[in-house]
């Protein structure tokens, strides 16, 4: 393992780090991405991606190269361990509270729709359960919806935009890893649909139109449920082939949820029907 | 009404403007804030609060006068409406999809926890429904539970913090004007247990050490969610006086949800206890 100390934001490596940060084109040219934080990047070494090299502010407990090891033993023979001083860390690391490790991974190969039935133990109550975003906004509103999909033990997040970039980093940072742990596929709703039906799961769609109440829908069998952005909703595509529309009533004066929250509520109270019997 | 244009970031209006949006004391101080946005001014106005002033982008169709005053038909004779140019308004504007307006609001006086029980229409099926954040990390998180609150016309929020700032510009933000829709009262923890106790207020704090399952509870009746923050849970004094320690079931990897995201799931399944039998 090679180690280098860089105390300087001037270095190559360290442009190339911030280079991979802002431009989605060079992840995606590159085959790589960058995390942020120890827990993060945990997750990843957990879901079996390849750490090309991680950089360590130079006086975090961290940067000891033999409890380096011992925590993430599995890493590989061609990690490269960088040291950085505060300065150079304050220009790398996105954010306040810093856990004084940052890394480059290699982007693994993306999940087929296929895949995704294929998993032990995911689903809830041995039934699939996924989320389908129709587009997504922001980068930050899909790592929500996946933090949430995370609780849920949701079998997949199916988002039908296929240049969605999974590994921008406000994505991975608001889903705190659950990029890492939830099987996300990125595909066009055509293909979407077309898996959902072949494999029998119901198309529940939000909308507030021509609705039933989200908790008069049994949610028990296979299920996915389809959301829209929070300005424009889902296009006719969805709507027309969906086997019931469902709605959260909204009570107050606003007149939406944030995406995250509506898939909270209608994920659990799948996890609700599903467990409800033997709870 | 006085108009005014403005075409210098250094006018000190303009200066002023910016140290509100900034600066805590100064709002506490002079008693006013900063709201940015048509919507979140609208729902501002119909809470029956003070427009000071209104700063438009000069080529908004809102800066036409006649446009301005049919829409805001209420506004004081006292109100004075500064027109301000591009420069000036990239300045001041916080969000990247500028709607062009800006305002400065007197500060209301603050709420009683007494007055959250004598609102007409709060609640669900005519039983208060309360959140009580004990702590608040980040504004941003109480704005975005504020958000979920509107959605379930909760009674009210309390958040145990007698120096919260409810009129934090991010957390204005993050609820998209629900500050303004929702009820609110900072108190102590202490105040807060008293006033539930008072009125037969159902205490059920979101643990998930020795708590059941958020669907096998009743929360039919009068009832308040109370959590903690995310990193640290909530403290032994609420958990002591709690009727029922409840929890939503963490099956992924991660062991947290949003605070926004568990405060919308306990809500709605209020909500779904509420209605079902009539829905």
């Amino acid at each position: 393992m090679n180690i280098e100390t860089i105390s300087s934001a001037q270095n190559p490596r360290i442009k190339h780090l911030l280079a991979l940060q802002q431009k989605s084109s060079l992840r995606r040219e590159e085959g790589l991405f960058v995390v942020e934080g120890r827990r993060e990047l945990e997750h990843c070494i957990n879901a079996g991606m390849k750490v090309e090299c991680i950089y360590c502010l130079d006086n975090n407990e961290l940067s000891n190269l033999s409890t380096f090891n011992s925590q993430f033993s599995i890493l590989n023979s061609q990690l490269s361990l960088v040291k950085v001083t505060k300065n150079v860390y304050e220009r790398i690391a996105y954010r306040g509270s810093t856990e004084g490790i940052i890394a480059v991974i290699r982007t693994p190969q993306p999940r087929t729709l296929a895949s995704l039935l294929q998993q032990e133990g995911r689903g809830v109550n041995g039934q699939p359960l996924f989320v389908v975003l129709e587009s997504v906004e922001k980068p930050g509103n899909l790592g929500a919806v996946l933090r949430s999909a995370d609780a849920a033990n949701a079998t997949g997040v199916i988002v039908c935009d296929p240049l969605t970039d999974l590994y921008n980093p406000n994505l991975i940072r608001s889903s705190i890893g659950a990029v890492f742990t939830v099987p996300t596929v990125a595909c066009t709703s055509e293909e979407c649909i077309a898996f959902l039906k072949q494999h029998s799961v119901q198309i529940l769609t939000a909308q507030l139109q021509d609705s039933h109440l989200y908790y008069d829908t049994p949610m028990a069998g296979p299920t996915a449920i389809v959301m829209g952005t929070e300005s424009t909703g889902l296009t006719d595509a969805w709507r027309q082939v969906a086997d019931a529309h469902i709605r959260i009533p909204m009570m107050g004066q606003l007149d939406s949820l944030n995406v995250s929250v509506s898939a909270a509520i209608l994920l659990f109270e799948a996890v609700r029907q599903r467990q409800a019997p033997d709870a």
